[in-house]
């Protein structure tokens, strides 16, 4: 065992850090059911010759990953659930099963425990899963811990390791929402907090970015679609870190690089509106922002025919070097570093 | 949404209260593959015509469960599995996968991280577990939150609802041993707090006991030897609260009542020996004491007859009426309340 002398700090090695050593220490799986491990956004494992099962875990903590004075708590049922659906769907599965682990601190009252049920309930509505079990107990931070397993024919299964050089680089939907709403919602805090209850926070006027960073949507109805249409991408990762630190998720595992054109990149004009007010540069909320639970996911041309055009942008292509490559729109390039949003580096709120 | 002027505090409904609330909240299962919801040791859910899928989730908190002074990273993560796999167990399946949220405080090293997931890998070896998949993040207290998955042929699972009148009352291996090592646990580190590094702790004289608390064992190995010899209970549950506790649940889920034999319930000398000790009574050790992890079931006497006799102990009758009665060692009686332990109710260490 360890002794004390030996203390090295979680945040020199970071979340990712953790991970590998927790990989090499675990070993491969022996079982030849597992498809796929601690490497993708969720476990695969085989239940019969044609059918697997995904199973993923997200933790959200309070003052780490929410705020309870901006994310109310039945909001916050419903985010927990479609983070975990969001890593479901990021395999091309369907999400069908939960358990949720809770850790309450005193402050937090039967009535919101009841709120954040009721968020749990819409959400499994929305996206098909049945709570089957849990676990609450005391604790000193709000700490929500949910599990969802989901089920897919082995064929569908989509990883992140098969994006090939050539391929079309994707994203559904808009970036940097849930970034401006989060900015939005921390100026509103603070003056909240400056001028009591004289103040009455804007809601209307950010209301979708807002939401975005409340409840974000996991887009089981893009995977559905593309199931119907009879398309399978070839690698696919949903956008919970961020753009810059996601794409080298895929580009890792699949042994290749990208080239991302900036001016591509889908932007709502509310974010764009907010990173204004703000004086910021709305290519960063898009890029490093996190949160947006949308897909990125690397196709052939062919395929994206078959696919509506308003559900997907192009924002580059895969490439045979290892480096990712970002275009800005005045033509000048940068490479893009691994540094996406660590949890044990940053604690600043969200 | 509740309104600040509803608060009521959680201790008041404690942790069933809430389970209560949660079950009223997602209703039903609409799901007709979920074959056990929210009330029992796992959920079980159908893969196929002949199989299910059972599945639990275990939170473990600082301060609330356990304590870092008392309770070596290694150990922790041997428990952390442990206790899930007793879950799996408690259905009559075999544990299969396993995801593992950890939430985790700067005071945690890199090389207590590892020393967990050591502990961890033993565990999983013995239990035949993988683990595919986890998330960490920074919180305040040292936070595990585990979920392990088993599978089962669907005819034989085991309930906590099928105790009948006339069924006998039985539990494996030997009860209060959690409970006597925890109290040995407490005082060493109290005398370790008082006099400091002088002080060495006897971990020798009580080392039956402290393992039973630090590293309890899931009865996997119980569970194998009954399929093995053709035996299936008609109730099982794990005594993770406590026997006083545990015998309620399937007593209310069966719709019967139990009669329990003090004198016929398995004591280890060592824990009989700590009891002494404290000058406190062994009984309540072994009746309110919780965390042995043993198997409690209700069985029929033809059953028995196939099973080895060390590995169980018969403590009582399951009856048609519906309280459950203690009988003590002189013959007393006394009717036996419905308080188990609650995490919300009393947060005194472990």
């Amino acid at each position: 065992m360890a002794t004390d002398s030996d203390f090295t700090p979680i945040r020199e090695v970071g979340e990712f850090g953790l991970i590998d050593r927790m990989k090499t220490i675990l070993g491969k799986p022996t079982n030849d059911d597992v498809l796929a491990g601690i490497s993708d956004d969720a476990a695969v494992y085989r239940i019969d010759d044609d059918h697997v099962h995904v199973m993923t875990t997200d933790v959200l903590i309070e003052g780490v990953h929410f705020d309870r004075l901006i994310n109310p708590m039945e909001y916050l049922g419903m985010k927990s659930i479609a983070v975990n659906v969001s890593d479901v769907v990021a395999m091309n599965a369907e999400p069908r099963y939960a358990t949720v682990g809770l850790g309450l601190p005193e402050t937090v009252s039967v009535e919101q425990v009841e709120s954040f049920y009721q968020g749990m309930r819409k959400a499994c509505e929305r996206y098909g899963v049945t709570v089957v079990g849990g676990d609450t107990s005391a604790a000193h931070q709000l700490t929500i811990s949910v599990t969802v397993v989901g089920e897919a024919r082995t064929r569908d299964v989509v990883y992140r390791r098969g994006a090939a050089p050539g391929d079309l680089l994707c994203v559904t939907g808009d970036l940097g929402g849930a970034f401006a709403g989060l900015k939005i919602l921390l100026r509103q805090r603070q003056e909240l907090q400056e001028r009591g209850d004289d103040f009455a926070p804007n809601v209307e006027e950010y209301q979708y970015v807002i939401q975005r960073h409340l409840v974000p949507t996991a887009r089981l109805d893009v995977v559905r679609a593309w199931r119907e249409a009879g398309v399978k991408p070839h690698a696919l990762i949903d956008l919970s870190d961020g753009l810059g630190s996601d794409i080298h998720h895929v580009c890792t595992q699949s042994g290749c690089g990208a080239e991302l054109h900036v001016a591509a990149v889908p932007v709502a004009l509310e974010t764009r509106r907010v990173a204004d007010e703000f004086e910021e540069d709305v290519d960063t909320f898009a890029l490093f922002g996190g949160e947006d639970y949308e897909l990125l996911f690397a196709a052939a041309r062919d395929d994206l025919e078959k696919i509506e055009d308003e559900s997907y942008s192009v924002i580059g292509r895969f490439t045979a070097e290892s480096d990712v490559t970002v275009k800005m729109p005045d033509g000048t390039t940068f490479p893009l570093g691994k540094g996406g949003y660590d949890h044990f580096r940053d604690e600043s709120g969200t």
